[in-house]
């Protein structure tokens, strides 16, 4: 093992603790137990390790900065979602690197990996596309791996593990309850339209599916491109003529509007469309959609606040999981 | 002075070279004509700089990261520029460090500060609002002493000064050609509306103000709030009815539109809109909105490609300021 290379947090990794810790142990701070403080300090001695006087100007041992992934920015949520985060931390002093991984896992893991050798303090992850699918557990190892060296928040998506901090939109509750208005509406043929078979996805799903079925009808889950115009198509094609639609974000409900406009459809009397993520997209269609709102900067903010209490360890007890309700903000689509 | 704060940026600031060039000298690169190795030696000896190996083994010669400075991520064409810019410089493996600095020149001033701070092999501005207005130079100061440490490239706008290098749209001469196009098809009261005093926002007012004048009618430009909502009011108050809008950005665009069928106009028969930047707003609309194409991806392709010239030190000749012509994109409010 090359001694030049070895640092804090290499120091860290071999001893299964944080850098905080090693810190606090190089430190003298006796907020470290001794069993810990005896662990730190063999690996310590085993590997020869020196505080660096130069790496210390350059406080290396905190950098201030958290690492943001994010599959895209080319997505409205995503860059709502980081330019809240980034505001957020700069309140703190905290300085953001960040990094676009796409959707697919090979990229996801080496943004992950190339962010933590930047020496970050903690990784937020942004869209429940890091969640994976909820069933397959290897796809989101990674993340397990990555929360071994620092702490991992994740917005709008809940991955199990330690060290893990979920903070999720109550999905599941607010589309089961927008569903059940349009059927209490008299609505019979209500669609569901999605892009995606992510987290966040399939709990808006399941919460479409448990209204729909609870009163006798009949789910009808059309997975569309996240295109207007592939939205628009894929509608004008279908077979039965639907009275409700449900759309997992606001530009496939673009789509669907331009749909029942082409259609000769009066909204939202022949048709009801609801809108998720509340984004600026639901206002610059006409008729405006009714959108559910999932609180990205509420979000955002808690999550910010949460790292903070992590990072200062100050003695604030974080649970895994935090739960945001969610709500329809009413606009001309929906009565 | 303090010998364990100094490390290549120090070097390279006292000697006035780039860090390229102190990396060469010290790696015995024979790239570097004697003078510069000279100046560079003296320097080093004169402060007693030694190389540091810690420093070497994190890579701090070369960071691999390029700093990207943006007002804010809440506006699609700054998100989209900056998810541009992120995948090309992923292409050649940089990274890089995003900060939001808002649109005031304090803020400006010290996140520009903060990013040079973290080692970065190049700072990218994204937006005209860093150009300034094109005529207080002191609001653009803080640009040339970054030139100083690191190349500065300006994603559309343009700063004179040694080490700074432009990307701008042609907005003068497209707007000036969709203006003379509404006069062509018998436009009498075009408005230009805008919501920024920005170097971008300046050059199309002007290539609107010329097509007009130019034509013997009377400019009308309107300065509103950057809000659908607030455009479509802005609109609804004026004393004259105009039968053409240019619009500076896509958001104002839709508050046109809004404004226009609220009023009962039919588009585009009583009246053209025309927005600029060609995003989804422009599509979410309905009717789509025809909408001036600046080529985000196609500047920001060429500002990694101009950047990657300029850290490779390859003779390629970059010129400070490169010219990206627009066009207009037909959609269903021009005729």
């Amino acid at each position: 093992m090359k001694k030049d290379a070895l640092n804090i947090y290499d120091i860290a990794g071999i001893a299964n603790v944080s850098i905080a810790t090693v810190s606090r142990v190089v430190n003298g701070s006796d907020k470290v137990s001794e069993s810990t403080r005896a662990k730190v300090l063999k690996v310590i001695e085993d590997v020869g390790y020196t505080p660096n006087v130069f790496a210390q100007g350059l406080g290396l041992n905190t950098m201030h900065t958290v690492g943001i992934l994010v599959p895209t920015l080319d997505d409205h949520y995503m860059s709502t979602a980081v330019d809240c985060l980034e505001k957020e931390l700069k309140r703190y002093g905290y300085d953001c690197i960040l990094s676009c991984s796409g959707f697919e896992l090979s990229g996801k893991q080496s943004k992950c990996e190339m962010l933590l050798s930047k020496h970050i303090d903690t990784l937020i992850l942004v869209g429940s596309t890091y969640a994976g699918n909820g069933i397959d557990t290897f796809a989101t190892d990674y993340i397990r791996e990555a929360a071994k060296k620092v702490p991992v928040f994740i917005v709008n998506g809940n991955v199990s593990g330690d060290n893990i901090y979920a903070s999720v939109c109550d999905d599941e509750s607010v589309v089961n309850d927008v569903t059940a208005g349009l059927i209490g509406r008299g609505r019979r043929n209500i669609l569901f339209l999605t892009d995606s078979h992510s987290y966040s996805s399939n709990k808006k799903k399941k919460g479409y599916e448990e209204a729909v079925e609870g009163a006798g009808l009949t789910a009808n889950v059309v997975y569309v491109e996240n295109d207007i115009h592939a939205v628009k198509k894929s509608l004008a094609d279908l077979k039965d003529r639907p009275d409700g639609i449900i759309a997992a974000n606001d530009n496939i409900a673009v789509g669907a509007v331009k749909y029942a406009v082409s259609a000769g459809l009066s909204i939202p009397d022949d048709i009801e469309i609801v809108g998720y993520n509340n984004s600026i997209l639901a206002i610059s269609s006409t008729p405006e959609i009714s959108s559910i709102d999932n609180h990205t900067p509420e979000i955002c903010h808690d999550t910010v606040e949460r790292i903070m209490h992590n990072l200062n360890d100050d003695g604030y007890r974080l649970s895994n999981k935090l739960m945001i309700s969610c709500n329809l903000i009413q606009r001309e689509t929906t009565k």
